[in-house]
């Protein structure tokens, strides 16, 4: 086929839709109620990959809870900078005006993280998730690369009575993954995960956008 | 197996490598020489999928060509924030200390390219790359998100002699996406890709931050 060069980004946006529609259909994914199905929906179109979201779970209605906290203007917490860089300050704009840049945590790259970081020869996604820790009720998190930051945010639900709002925990990799993500099981908060190794940074900011689209297409 | 909590950044990243070399000893992956290889491991590693390196395409000695460039501290075009705020300025200016900001050209969120793109019904990333078109010679082209950007960079390099040091040409999805890496396929220059509908932000990224371990790691 040709390049389709005259399309702008919505019509791409729709037309890519369509063909993960017409391609999933006779799959499980085509049963997801409609909420659930636009979380899978841009899962797949930010991966390409029409597997993406076998195993995507939802936890104590996690979308509901996601809507909630967006519309109160909650902190985000996320841990990374393509996490940061990724989310659309503008769509949350629409939805809350109070938002701005100061409600998005992202610590990772501060130097006293750093600092500490190399001194304790731990990773810096645990140091900056401690440094955030008196921040995380009630906020939305989203992980997409740091298993241990996770893990983290785990023990303080677990241990310390911590509640975010919703946990979007997409850690990717090989080590501490799938057990971080199997201590996330064990949380009674609300959440949304990819079960398995698979994650991503722009997989977490994917589910907050498509979690955003409930609110903005009502 | 519990979440092993003690280990540093760079120690989790040596286990992950050595799960995925493991994993992949007897597939066609394990024959390609080193450099190459690098560069496959970094993309597993990234998206957690033993099958994404599977598509990857070299051409013209790419490698070679994004060690020079780099070295040489020419300017890194990206389409998204994400891989601009993905990208390591620190690796960067071990490489060359003469790297700054202002080598990472990425126009995506220039208020003169939201106006323009929205004037003409076109999208961000075409009118991005020509914002830039005359700083794209001898430039590191990573493309992870938008084909048009791609397929107009193909454009001017079939058509108006433009010469890229480097394309990393991994935008990712249903629509134009195939087709802009066909045409990348036809153009003379070194370029690293994954045919087929495969990529993202973070892919480009690792793909250059491979290329750099081989300078570092020497």
């Amino acid at each position: 086929m040709p390049i389709q060069w005259n399309l702008s980004a919505s019509e791409i946006e729709q037309k890519s839709f369509r063909i993960i529609e017409e391609e999933v259909k006779n799959t499980p994914l085509a049963m997801l109620p409609n909420p659930a199905w636009k979380i899978a929906r841009r899962l797949i179109h930010t991966t390409a990959d029409l597997h993406i979201a076998d195993t995507l779970t939802f936890s104590c209605s996690p979308i509901q809870a996601g809507i909630d906290a967006l519309m109160q203007a909650r902190p985000i917490f996320c841990d990374s900078k393509m996490i940061r860089s990724g989310l659309s300050l503008q769509k949350l704009q629409t939805i809350n005006p109070l938002y701005s840049e100061k409600h998005i945590l992202c610590s990772i790259s501060d130097s006293d993280v750093i600092q500490r970081a190399k001194q304790e020869n731990r990773t810096r996604a645990i140091c900056a998730v401690e440094k955030n820790k008196d921040k995380l009720n009630n906020a939305i998190i989203l992980i997409g690369n740091a298993p241990l930051a996770l893990a983290k945010i785990c023990q303080y639900v677990l241990e310390e009575q911590v509640k975010p709002a919703l946990i979007i925990g997409m850690p990717v990799g090989f080590v501490n993954v799938v057990e971080a993500k199997e201590l996330l099981t064990s949380c009674a908060v609300p959440y949304i995960s990819l079960l398995g190794r698979r994650g991503g940074s722009a997989l977490a900011v994917t589910t907050l956008h498509a979690i955003m689209e409930n609110i903005l297409e009502k």
